[in-house]
């Protein structure tokens, strides 16, 4: 198995193991170095107040692919943990699928910066909803803290 | 009934009809003029990948802490949305509850900052986990947009 | 003169009003709808403790190329004013010019979400150094604010 | 000498190295375990094209607050470096003087979360016009990053 294949597979075992993006029915995408895609339906589960995805869930999909497009370009053995995101909404989060993208925009040995960019789909048609920007953590040796 | 236990009943009616609170089982407790609480109880479909709760759902719960504290100084009629946030997180969300205040900081016209700290409850002692400031706005005559 | 030059001597204008920018000997580069670029030299006076140009020096720049983005593409007789900015900064800045470049990511009616990537170049060769993403508001009618 | 007034000294002393603080005519006011305070007194140089002071410049202080309150609690030796950080700018920054607080939100081995409050001060009467996050990096052994 190649070293990208390998990456893939640790990246997809770690997703499994996300009780909340189970719940939510999200899928993860395509994966390649430095670069994540995780999408899903809206459905009665996911509404805010006005009936649109909540922001927690649109967050929630845009911080997990930061936080695996960070993790694809960290070391084996190693953990992700997010420090900080900021996310603006720019338009409500209403469509057929949500779809978050990911990327890294500079790995230091620490500290990853990452980011987002979430759309939502309609009728086939993409509409930029929101954008995260985000610093993830190389973590080594915490407990409790794999992939 | 008095203003302020309208606005009480118009944030506790709005929140009654977020879905995705519902479906996290989270709970909305005191409410003031510029301050609300909500929390809610860890359980698998609250766990990213190392069982602690999604730092998405730490921000679901303090995004809606902060929306409904800016919403509580709102005129009626008026319905609020998230700008944008920024969330910092300072300590793993694990514990008996976890526990999202939100207030507000400054109420404009359009615009209402308001900032969230976010705790972790364990045997009935608070651990600060996460920090939120975001940026909140009024909404007037828009289509779907209340409260 | 052609909206686009009317639009670009207003912003060419507001710059030279700043005495920040003046006191920085910041220059105004490239102005196209909805992207601004704005550059210095680093000198004693824009320092911070180990040598570097000031994190808050950057800011500067790279929040004035994004307010001149946003207002690039706001109608005329309007203002603008930064409602919040946040800055990831990815390393040193350091180098014979330090260059902030702005841009639009969506322009609403009320405010425009903008991004500035911040370079440093030495000996002809640009790093990037900082990203900042920054909600602009529109501005009308309120003394003292108009570009 | 105590390791408080050896600490205090020691922020002293990096302030005093800051050419962009001396060029603005920042003052570092008082300081005690995990804060600090910073100010300066609105000048033609300090202008943005609206007159009131830029938002580089409140962010420049803030930052600086931030950055020494977090260097209060690092140990000997280390250096400090921002990470990031986000500003809200809640009303004009405009009186006799800009009074920018930092304090220590909490304090990890790698990572110091702090926070500034910004004041405008006129007549004697402060008003708070920016809110700032920020994350603080524990530099050490890195050439040329101490303090």
């Amino acid at each position: 198995m190649s070293d990208d294949a390998a990456g893939e597979q640790r990246i997809r075992s770690s997703f499994a193991k996300q009780g909340h993006m189970t719940a939510l029915a999200a899928t993860i995408g395509p994966i390649s170095r430095g670069s994540v895609e995780i999408a899903l339906r809206p459905s009665a589960a996911t509404s805010q107040q006005h009936g649109f995805v909540h922001g927690g869930i649109v967050s929630a999909i845009a911080d997990t692919a930061a936080g695996y497009a960070a993790l694809s370009v960290m070391p084996p053995g190693t953990g992700v943990l997010t420090v900080e995101f900021k996310i603006n909404f720019v338009a409500p989060a209403t469509g057929d699928r949500i779809i978050a993208r990911g990327r890294v925009v500079k790995a230091g040995r620490t500290l990853v910066l990452t980011q987002t960019d979430v759309f939502a789909e309609t009728a086939g048609k993409e509409k930029l909803i929101a954008l995260l920007t985000g610093t993830m953590m190389v973590v080594l040796d915490r407990e409790g803290v794999s992939d």
